[in-house]
């Protein structure tokens, strides 16, 4: 039988972006689905953010159908961009013969210019002609603006499948290092539940990313559930949490320049969320990325970058390791041969352990470094 | 008569650096100085922060001198590095005939050594034996590690002086952009009004700097007040204030591999710590320093980045000024020239002014950009 048999997917080239590469995607559910959605923090919304807001307010259980552009992001555009996600979502439910308020849209790319809507709105009458089962790498690939490569991951609970595609490349970025991750599942799940599912798995996955800073305006995550596989809460959560993790590793990992993957494991903190900032904060660190980049096992910046996470902690109770060999423990460092350090990063993995006390808190969180090919992508990059 | 006579400076080599360059400074005051100090708030305190604290939290009024050492932090050294910020202390204090907890310490350079508790002391007796009247550009000198110069300010208030001694780059940096200040007054000031101007002041420059995030591990600025001159208070915060902004400066504009000199006015804000919030996020941003790097009016990246700051804003209500060109209004892009905007940049000063809404909060901030040449020197440097 097919995997996600009520998912359809088509895409197009609308000609919105410079390469000529696909960018229109989407995604159709053949019966209406319960949807969830995260957005960027970000006080400066784009359009399509704006839009899915509004029509997820109004329906969380009739979803059927995700439209995705890439190369223009519909930010910074104003009422008119707001006006432009509205007629592209109702031109969807013309198309393919749905009610009112059950398409959302997704849009990555270049902040400030219009989308081309009549361009798209023929992309969006070809794609619903050839719509078919399957196509996930297509789908993922449609989605990509500066990614080295799409991504998609899969796994199960139970009889149920869950199935993530993303964009999105960690680190310094251009477009604001927009992330947009869509997760389809054949699984039954309430509307609530939907989302604190969601809520949590983004949590531990894509919060746990260092892109810069925070969110771009444009970050969204979304996830959408057939309904046709009864699951048990607990299997579906560690499927989609999987599924989330899998696909915010591959985002961390695909910095434009990267050339360490970079795991960091925060322990011994008062709770998990002081785990995380801790983790947030040494992975966002330039000091401490381009010190990966030069192969330096520099603890002292890894260390002073908890220091400044905002987290409460004693110095003295803190070790650190690099690929388990001890640096740093109870507030000094400890003897260590540099050459060995610096030896054990020849696969381009790097297992960062910083234990701070005895509390109970926990978080992994994923990076890579920091190179000066990096800077000069992002310094070329133009408007 | 002598600029600030109750003080005299002696520069010393101790042999803490690999360049061989001076690395001890001797600050001492001929009567006890009111003394006011800022010091890192991270976590992980170095050593010489966790002395001065404890000096400073027994004796505001009667401080003498103030020693200064560069090369080595003295950070993440434990119990041992706190005893031997207090010996050296203690030697200033027996070689110059002072009385207990009358001397300050600083030391900025790489985390983890020891200091040569020995040389150092040699080092001491010597200055001690050399101490003479003036000197400031010798002993801004001898603070340096990675700066390029030594930066200096001095401003007067009616008959009193305040000169401000720093140390510091912005940016990207080894031994955690550790910035040091020594302010130096002969004006008459009460010990709890010198900790508020000191406070201040220092929110509306050194905070106003964007280095990595937050603090290093040994930040700390000093006050020392001779009290010889008689000072109207409004008087002498502008003047403090405005040595402050002047060492800011020179160390935001003092980055490795800086090609541009950027100042933010951000206006309209909710009040000035939101203003100020909102400027430090902008010049924090790597994705905004690499476009200005790149010499590339992004505003896009810009506005976003204040999107993220935590500040409640209206987007509608933001408008973005690039050395006077105007780029974005009523939160959407303007029509511009941008061959114009990047010849502006010709003398390689930016003044970015941001503006959010109507609300009365103002703040300034200074940085540079971020070149390929910081991430290879911060690379390249090894602990």
């Amino acid at each position: 039988m097919t995997e996600l048999a009520a998912f359809r997917t088509a895409v197009e080239t609308c000609g919105l972006k410079a390469s000529g590469r696909p960018d229109l995607v989407l995604v159709a559910a053949d019966r209406p689905c319960v949807a969830a959605g995260l957005f960027t923090r970000n006080r400066v919304q784009a359009a399509p953010v704006l839009y899915d807001r509004q029509v997820l307010a109004r329906n969380r259980t009739g979803i059927r159908a995700v439209l995705i552009n890439s190369g223009i992001a519909n930010a910074c555009t104003g009422p008119q961009g707001l006006e432009d996600a509205r007629t592209l979502a109702r031109t969807v439910e013309a198309e393919l013969g749905l009610p009112p308020d059950s398409v959302l849209v997704m849009s990555t790319g270049v902040i400030g210019p219009r989308l081309p809507v009549e361009r798209m709105q023929a992309g969006i009458r070809r794609a619903a002609g050839r719509l078919a089962p399957g196509g996930w790498r297509a789908a993922a690939e449609g989605m990509m603006t500066t990614d080295t490569h799409p991504k998609l991951a899969r796994a199960r609970a139970g009889e149920a499948t869950v199935l993530g595609l993303a964009k999105g490349a960690g680190m310094i970025h251009p477009d604001m290092a927009t992330m947009l991750a869509l997760i389809l599942t054949d699984a039954a799940l309430a509307p609530d539940r939907a989302q604190a599912l969601l809520t949590r798995a983004v949590d531990r996955s894509f919060h746990a990313v260092s892109v810069d800073g925070d969110t771009s305006t444009n970050d969204t995550v979304l996830l959408l559930a057939s309904g046709e596989r009864p699951v048990a809460e607990d299997a579906f959560e560690a499927a989609l949490t999987a599924v989330c993790q899998d696909l915010a590793r591959q985002i961390a990992w695909d910095g434009e320049g990267a050339t360490l993957r970079v795991t960091i494991h925060v322990r011994g903190a008062p709770d998990e969320a002081a785990a995380r900032a801790v983790g947030r904060t040494v992975a966002t660190s330039p000091l401490v990325k381009t010190a990966l980049w030069g192969r330096d096992p520099n603890w002292g910046r890894i260390v002073a970058a908890a220091g400044r996470s905002g987290v409460p902690f004693d110095p003295e109770g803190v070790s650190l390791r690099w690929n388990g060999l001890l640096l740093f423990d109870g507030g000094v460092p400890v003897p260590f041969d540099p050459e060995a350090a610096r030896a054990s990063l020849d696969r381009g993995e790097l297992v960062l352990e910083l234990r701070l006390g005895d509390g109970p808190g926990e978080a992994t969180v994923w990076t890579c470094d920091l190179s000066v090919e990096y800077v000069r992508f992002n310094g070329e990059y133009h408007t």
